[in-house]
């Protein structure tokens, strides 16, 4: 089964259909006259389920928008739902900044992924606790990778190869439930549908 | 003349009515059924438009929204159109920390005001450059004044009273635009039609 995903970032659609490999479900990119709209919300299931419900419009094919943050507990939570800009502007350099001298290092990723079936809109999220390493280590994955390592671990989710990261990560994990949803309960009815 | 100003805010009201005192638009609050949807957007004069031409939806009387924000050079336009959520999380102790050992501490504050009139829809923007403090002076004003030295002045935004910032401020500057546009194109015109 095919699903477009609506995202500028193809290290999301890589990361996804990494785990969503045994599935029997692939993601592709979106039409590019249709765009994700983000508004602005303290909560990334607002900001997916807004950007699906205005990207409808446009793009009636059964499709999933994702939105992510990381949220940082010493920090109140900050970057959020604006790490895109977090990372733009401070960058990684600036979270440690603000992180000098502060014991807790507590945070969490989060991944909220709505999927737009037949007119209808579900959503499944997914959280990841760990820490804010003191460094940044590893080059691989993307945005804040190098500074969080996921509990358990003791390596940076950019330490990690895209198996590894796939394995465990929020967004991973968020389109793993959207995909046992699919296969459990969806698929033959949306198979029948778009025969 | 009556405005709808669209804002959660009190202390914007006050400020721009503070501004506005001797142009004879008074602005006034919004109806509670109409929200101010806040797209994540580097630029606030899209964030406000995009909010203007959403209420318009609801809402037909003349109204403005307006957004803002602090740039800071040294940070990359950090929080930018985010400055709310960056004040509510890392506040004002988070952004001196980032500015930690950086020389140039430049930085400036944007308005952008989009005025409704009879379905179309008026950008005004001021810019006021500055520099951000070491340490926070002043109890007045609101968000991140107590930190920004605009250019010219020795004090804060949060050191002047409510009349002086008005003079400089600029969110005064950008309904000052709009009030002077008003009054001379459109004040006549607007007065026949909601007479």
């Amino acid at each position: 089964m095919q699903i477009i995903f609506l995202t500028k970032n193809d290290n999301k659609i890589r990361e996804a259909n990494e785990a969503l490999l045994n599935y029997g479900i692939k993601l592709t990119a979106a039409p590019e006259n249709v765009q994700k709209l983000e508004i602005q919300d303290e909560h990334v299931e607002n900001v997916a389920l807004y950007a699906a419900k205005t990207a409808y419009k446009k793009l009636k094919r059964a499709f999933v928008v994702e939105d992510d943050g990381l949220f940082i507990n010493a920090l109140n939570n900050f970057p959020g739902p604006y790490t895109a800009y977090a990372l733009k502007s401070i960058g990684i350099k600036g979270i440690l900044k603000l992180m000098e001298n502060i014991e807790n290092r507590g945070a969490y990723f989060q991944s909220a992924v709505v999927l737009q079936l037949l007119g209808r809109f579900f959503l499944f999220t997914k959280k990841v606790h760990g820490t804010i390493s003191l460094i940044p280590k590893g080059n691989a994955g993307f945005g804040f990778d190098p500074i969080f390592i996921p509990s358990g671990y003791d390596i940076t989710y950019a330490e990690m190869d895209l198996k590894e990261k796939s394995s465990i990560s929020h967004r991973a994990g968020a389109f793993k439930e959207m995909a046992s949803f699919l296969n459990n309960y969806y698929k033959k009815y949306y198979e029948n549908y778009t025969k």
